[in-house]
């Protein structure tokens, strides 16, 4: 029956056959002069301002897979900026070296904070971006991250965070939430203690922030990430039904928030 | 920017000029005979046969708010079912009543499913319904309603739970759950024990069942209808942020297992 074909294929029908996907890196720096090394993409036959996503990489910082999910933002006919946390050049490439980088922001939520808003500074300074409308995305690392973005005040329509490890922090001085969230978990996430969570949506419920958790059955940690299973890591495993479903549900919550 | 209109409407534009629903009540009887009258409902300008799904009414009864939503189903391309739980001209008045009715089923589950199974059954003799792609959905007491068709052992692509009462139930004797299961949930809803959901979770996590569990930040019990509130029950309360994505939640869902 042809009514019932998945919704994002039609919407992809709808690109212009000239559809051209631009990546490149970007050089930029945060408010302390720390060179970072950014990747923007976009469509290039879509004239005018769009609506800007930030991807925040996961524990492996800025890498392949994170281009990927930049790229298949663009395809969508936003304007991706995948932003470097870690820093210009740093870019670890084994399971100890991963644990520690992560481990320095998530020790140093200022700093967290202060690197990610340097990203979001930089993406408004594209010529494509719409800057009423930009929104953060994050993986594992950067689903912690993108609540960090929230926390911080920026404005945000919202952010997704994808098996983020979730609890309550406090808000940058002067800061109120501005983003609505979507939190996208693996209900049998070993890394996502019950209490954590639960501070971290009694903090948005204090909050008032627009928010809704989804809970994939059976889904563990890192259920996005295809290449996570080389990896060996107990407890993070890729899951296709999981990670199909939790895109969808980005895509309509960007739909949302963008179209006000 | 064209690319990011809303893709419900996207879809909507698919259906032919000449749309025109076909709605229409249904007389049928349980297992054990009892007299049932049930609402059907489709699109007479769709040939051959299509998905369909059956809505399991809230405590009220089978209403103009269950009808309203089978032809919401009924518009999107699928063949809709509005069963009769309660049973012909039993279509109570007052709260109390509500409380009496629903409460005699939901002690009694054998009974429940049997009013459903009876459903399930009548909604495969339309010509218009694919046999192979049936799914549930349903509201307040029929959100429980739904888990229980699950657990009777339909062969139900899918069950979508509203703002149900989720609990831990046995299944029937040797059923397996064959459906996959979407439960939608106010995170404030009141009538909902954290402990119960939790042993419905584990119900579904220790039988395999393909699961996924929504939360909506705010959103109380009945957050789907915009009746409710002019009954003055306390912790029951019209969400229209967490109607609409509940609605798009489910219509993901739905594209998915019938695409299958």
């Amino acid at each position: 029956m042809k009514f019932l074909v998945p919704l994002g294929f039609t919407l992809m029908t709808l690109l212009p056959a000239s559809a051209a996907l631009v990546g490149k890196s970007i050089d930029y720096s945060d408010d302390h002069g720390a060179p970072l090394e950014g990747y923007v993409v976009y469509d290039d036959a879509i004239s005018g301002p769009r609506p800007g996503v930030i991807v925040i990489h996961d524990w492996r910082g800025l890498s392949d897979e994170t281009k990927r999910r930049a790229d298949m933002l663009a395809k969508l006919g936003y304007i991706a900026f995948a932003a470097d946390v870690y820093g210009k050049g740093v870019r670890p490439q084994s399971v100890p070296e991963f644990g520690k980088q992560a481990g320095k922001y998530r020790g140093d939520r200022a700093l967290f904070r202060a690197r990610e808003r340097a990203a979001y500074q930089e993406l408004l300074k594209q010529p494509q971006v719409d800057p009423t409308r930009v929104a953060a995305i994050g993986y594992c690392f950067g689903g912690t991250g993108v609540i960090e973005m929230a926390r911080d005040g920026l404005d945000l329509k919202g952010v997704v965070s994808f098996h983020g490890g979730l609890d309550a922090q406090p808000l940058s001085p002067g800061a109120t939430i501005k983003a609505k969230v979507l939190a996208l978990c693996g209900a049998d996430d070993p890394f996502e203690k019950p209490e954590d969570m639960k501070a971290f949506e009694q903090q948005l419920r204090d909050d008032k922030v627009d928010y809704q958790i989804v809970f994939y059955g059976h889904a563990v940690h890192a259920f996005t990430d295809p290449g996570v299973d080389a990896l060996n890591q107990p407890g993070a495993k890729y899951n296709a039904a999981a990670d199909r479903r939790s895109w969808q549900a980005m895509r309509d919550f960007l739909a949302e928030i963008f179209a006000m």
